[in-house]
C-alpha cells in the first residue's frame, strides 16, 4: 500500500509512523508513505495557502489550488485511483469496519487542515471521503490521519505476526475484550479470579464470555443493541 | 498543566507534541510534559513489563508491578492529585465535553499500553478514567493519547489565540460547521455561493444557520438527537 499524506506540519507524521509495529511494516515493503507539504504547491508569490472566509467570520479557509494541485500530482504518480480522504471534523464517524474497508486499497490519499477550515470546493469536487476519528476537536489533521494508517496498517497481511491476533481485537467480535489477568497472582493483596489458575479450560473460556459480554453491557451497552 | 506520559514507545510522543500549536503552548509555560519508559521501574532482570495470560490465549500482558511503580514515582513529584488516565479500546468513548472537563485539570498522567493487554489489577486499583478515542484498534495507546492531550492542551487559557476560536467549533455548538469558502470566486468554473458575496450580514449568518442544520441533519442525524 502506498499513501500520500499532505500536510503542512510534515514534522508530526513522521514520529508516530517510523516507529514499532508501522517501522517493521514499512521495512517489510508492506506500505511506505510520503508526506507532502501542500505550499510547495502554492502558486501564490508569498506561497500563502490560507485566505479570509468569504462572508466573513474568524478564522482563515484553506483555497482549492495548492490542495488541487498536489493531489492531481500525487495521482499523476500512480496508474491506481486512489482514495482522496480528507480529515475533519464534519466527516463520517471512523469505524472498524471502515478500518477493514481501506486495508484493502492500493493507494490513500490523506488531506490534513490545521486550525484553517477547507473551502467547500475542495470536499466537493476532489475527496472520496471524509473522516472524523471521533466527537472531538484537534488542532490539525495530521493525528487524526495518523491514527487512520494506523488502524488501517496493522491489518496489512504479515504486519501483526504472532503477537497478537487482529480477529480477537475488541469490536471485531462486537464485544468488549475480557478481562487480562498475569504472574504474579498476588500482587500487594490483589488477587487473579481463582478460575484462571484453576486449568479447566472449558470453565476459563465460559468465565471470559460472561465477563467480556458483563463489560459490554455495563460499558457499552450501545454495541449490543446494534 | 503538567502532563506524564507512561509508555514504552516514547519517541511516538514528542514528535506530536512538540509541533505547531502544542509547541507554542510549551514555549509559554501553559502546559509541559515528561514521557516515562515504565520499563525503567522493571524490577525483573531482564527488565521484562510483560508475562503470558493467566488462563492461556494468544498476546502477552502488561504486569503490575511496573506500572504501579512508575505511577507512583510521578505522583509523589507532585503535590495535586492527578488523573490516572488509561488509554484502551474498552474505555468509555472520548468526546468534547471530556477534553472541557480534562483541561480543568493540573495534572494529568497518560498510560499507553502497546499491542500487550493490561493486568485487570492496573484497571481496578490504579487508574481513575479508561478512555477510548474510538471504536477502531490501534497499534498501542500513544496516538491515542496524543490526541487526547492535543485536545485538551488546545483549551487551556492563551492556547489557541486570535487564529480561531473554541467556541465556535463542531460539536460545541452542538451542530457540524457551514461550509466556509475562500478566494478565488470562480475556481475552474467552480464557483462560490452568490450569498457570500453579497455583503448582506443578516443574508449570509442566515444561509450559515441553515447549511449547518442541513449537514448536521444529512450527516449526523445522531447529534440532533441528543
Amino acid at each position: 500500500m502506498h499513501i500520500d499524506i499532505l500536510t503542512l506540519f510534515p514534522e508530526m507524521i513522521s514520529g508516530v509512523l517510523d516507529a514499532s509495529i508501522l517501522k517493521k511494516a514499512q521495512d517489510k515493503g508492506t506500505f511506505n508513505y510520503n508526506l507532502v507539504n501542500f505550499r510547495d504547491y502554492s502558486e501564490n508569490k508569498h506561497l500563502k495557502v490560507d485566505d479570509y472566509p468569504y462572508g466573513g467570520g474568524a478564522g482563515m479557509v484553506l483555497t482549492p489550488q495548492p490542495v488541487f494541485d498536489a493531489v492531481e500530482a500525487v495521482k499523476s504518480r500512480k496508474k491506481t485511483k486512489p482514495r482522496v480522504i480528507l480529515m475533519c471534523p464534519q466527516g463520517e464517524p471512523y469505524h472498524q469496519q471502515k478500518a477493514e474497508e481501506l486495508a484493502t486499497e492500493e493507494h490513500l490519499v490523506f488531506i490534513c487542515g490545521h486550525y484553517e477550515g477547507f473551502d467547500e470546493r475542495i470536499r466537493q469536487h476532489l475527496v472520496t471521503d471524509e473522516i472524523s476519528i471521533g466527537d472531538y476537536v484537534l488542532t490539525g489533521g495530521e493525528l487524526a490521519a495518523a491514527v487512520v494508517i494506523d488502524s488501517v496498517v496493522r491489518l496489512l497481511p504479515d504486519v501483526l505476526g504472532n503477537v497478537e491476533s487482529a480477529s480477537e481485537d475488541s469490536f471485531s467480535t462486537g464485544l468488549l475484550e475480557h478481562p487480562h489477568y498475569t504472574r504474579p497472582a498476588d500482587f500487594r493483596g490483589m488477587k487473579v479470579p481463582d478460575v484462571l489458575l484453576s486449568g479447566d479450560h472449558a470453565k476459563i473460556a465460559e468465565w471470559r464470555r460472561e465477563e467480556s459480554l458483563k463489560r459490554t453491557y455495563e460499558r457499552r451497552k450501545d454495541l449490543m443493541d446494534d
